[in-house]
């Protein structure tokens, strides 16, 4: 099994966080997603011990929610003494409805509107992670305007590019995100926001992309930073408090990916930090991370009921399921890998080669190409294993398919977490007249 | 203007359908949709008219409505008459909610659950096109309970790859849909339908894919599906009524692709037809064909705000709007091209190259690389064109994006069709507890 969390029961069910996932689909219907909450709670406490006895009080990880945004994980992950990052107004009217203090939102994003700068500084949101001067100048007026001073991050490009897949590789100087470090653009700015009012720049942000499996790109990255922070102390007199090197770690959907140890890799990271300030002869800042995938990823699994099983003779076979693109749209925008098991039969060889295929009207609607599991009927049970991360967040409605619920397991208990989408609900706002 | 419908207003504004988009943006706020309901209706009934004079009475356009499905869509396509083509009971719900007559409704899909027949069956829809054995079985015992005779068409492959995007081909004997012609597996399932209860075989289901410009593999579909429906007739007895030939015609999205006659290449399809089947000695088939996309892309529009303008030295620049991947998966998917103009400066050269970037913590989340607009500024209203067809329908809640309005425009007026969903209507689902 790809995780520990996965298991088979004496009757050849699949078990996730030890309940039997068959029974779950049952009693649920299906399409169904699965959260070991156990699992997610265990995952933050690892990064906010990790990261207050390597990096110090005062550095923390934030839940980068884009990864799973509802209610009940701001209040999980909040309850595990995270701080959270947000990337629109609908993350943090969630996290505000969650009752998340606002003095631990970060938020984020490429692109904030005056509506979502009006709303985070009506809110008292702790930091603006702010990506570009027309950002920094729209903060510095409207909280001025507020007689506020409101403490911000400068998203920064370091130029780092992590090998991860082109879509989420987001550290190289050649993107939508933040101000490169390497063509003089982020002292040029630097310099002109400490000259502004109404904001408080408080240090800086960096992300080199997701899916990394080992210390070596945030070192990498923290070294072009930590630098760069050393010279802007000396060239405008400006000491930051506080580095945030975004994201977390990668996560294990296939056997050929690697497992990572969070906690040890946090130590190295600190390590080289620690080494890195004292050449420079500055204090180590307070450091953020920014872990979502790792969170939450492998706490996520998906229950399909099959549909047909078509061989065609000559070429492959296709295993269709109520599910697909609409609540896992991952494989078909970036080829994502994800390991199957049949449910029904999870004590079976799993020897009967296929697609998985979902239902919409699409032939790229698929999960997984040339996977094995064992030879499935119609009725069966297929779980998708480590859909936890991007998979309910990246959900649509296409061909009017309806999101599946979301049921969190605890101690052996299950609850609700998300209801399941209705027709009515996806009518909602279709005007009838 | 890449089409008729967009045109520019003295005042350098551009226009859709006649309208001011930039002042039809401040007055609905951005992201916003505008669709040319003229330019709908002129469609749907180019393709009625077409239909019904070059295939005879009985032949008919279905609107294959997974292109944009809402309310207001079923009821504009119906009242123009044409048939529809849904693909789940989400999508059969809106239109029945739309009141659209249930008898002039066929129910698509490779994967229909027993909810789906079941809601279908008391739906009293006109006809399933079933996939496989497996729904085919489902549909006959489920009809057989109620006491019904349900008209059923059988979605073949008839073996025909039009070399458009992988993702949307889907006449290739190696598809999840429907069943192959060229392994023999179509004979033997239509040999077993044709003993089974409770449903009656009308005819016979195709679709060689998306974004066809021409005749011809609708001809070469069609003589693959005449001939197996003449050696159908030879070998079980069977004469079918309809065939479907599934999809309808391409789309211009950019200067690069061509325009196409939608009445004159109906015509060329039906002479081809007619042909075909007198040298079978066979009367013609009453024709379906299921336009989508070529009914409501090139009435679409995207209208977003500008946020900031990046140039990234020695790079290039990146244009950041208020949407993106979240309204339009197009390019994030497929790689889809796109055609932009600053319809604040509609009338100055359009020689800024960028790239146009959406909001989503995602690099991915672009619209279109490498385009040419005139230099926007912060506040400027940039346009997508050509978003009318699965740009909606396929739109998410990404990052808590709220899905924008459809505001549908028709001899001059305005009126919301689908309203701006809301953060109360985003955390809906979401179990506060």
């Amino acid at each position: 099994m790809i995780h520990s969390n996965i298991t088979v029961s004496d009757d050849g069910h699949l078990c996730f966080a030890g309940r039997d996932t068959v029974q779950l689909a049952e009693k649920y219907g299906t399409p169904l997603m699965l959260i070991d909450e156990d699992r997610v709670r265990e995952r933050a406490s690892t990064y906010v011990a990790a990261m207050r006895e390597y990096f110090g009080e005062g550095s923390a990880p934030l839940y980068a929610s884009k990864a799973l945004s509802c209610v009940a994980m701001y209040k999980i992950v909040g309850s595990e003494g995270m701080s959270v990052d947000v990337v629109s107004s609908g993350e943090l009217y969630t996290a505000l409805k969650a009752g998340f203090p606002a003095e631990r939102i970060y938020f984020h994003g490429n692109n904030k509107t005056a509506d979502d700068v009006r709303y985070g500084l009506d809110s008292r949101i702790g930091y603006f992670v702010a990506d570009n001067l027309d950002e920094v100048e729209r903060i510095s007026v409207m909280a001025g305007e507020r007689g506020m001073t409101q403490p911000i991050l400068l998203r920064l490009t370091p130029g780092i590019d992590p090998h991860t897949n082109e879509k989420i590789s987001t550290g190289k100087v050649d993107s939508k995100f933040g101000t490169a470090i390497e063509t003089g653009q982020a002292e040029q700015l630097i310099a002109r926001v400490l000259t502004m009012p109404g904001i408080k720049l408080c240090g800086f942000h960096c992300h080199v992309g997701s899916q990394v499996f080992d210390q070596y790109p945030f070192c990498d990255a923290a070294d072009i930073m930590i630098d760069f922070m050393a010279h802007i102390e000396q060239s405008l007199g400006y000491r930051a408090e506080i580095l945030n090197l975004g994201g977390g770690f990668g996560v294990r959907y296939v056997d050929s990916d690697p497992y990572i140890d969070i906690r040890d890799t946090i130590r190295l990271i600190a390590e080289h930090i620690n080494n890195r300030c004292a050449e420079h002869g500055m204090p180590v800042p307070r450091i953020l991370m920014e872990p979502g995938r790792s969170i939450v990823a492998d706490s996520g699994m998906t229950v399909y009921t099959v549909g047909s099983v078509k061989t065609i003779a000559g070429y492959k076979s296709y295993v269709a399921i109520d599910g697909g693109m609409t609540d896992n749209p991952r494989y078909t925008l970036y080829g994502s890998k994800y390991t199957v098991y049949n449910a029904s039969r999870a004590d079976a060889p799993a020897d009967f080669k296929c697609t998985v295929a979902g239902r919409c009207c699409e032939s790229g609607d698929l999960i997984a190409e040339g996977v094995s599991v064992a030879r499935p009927q119609s009725g069966d049970k297929l779980a998708v294993a480590v859909t936890g991360a991007y998979n309910y967040s990246m959900a649509s409605n296409y061909n009017r398919v309806p999101r599946p619920p979301i049921v969190a397991l605890r101690g052996g208990a299950d609850r609700v977490i998300v209801r399941r989408e209705t027709y009515a609900d996806m009518v909602a706002c279709d005007i009838d007249e």
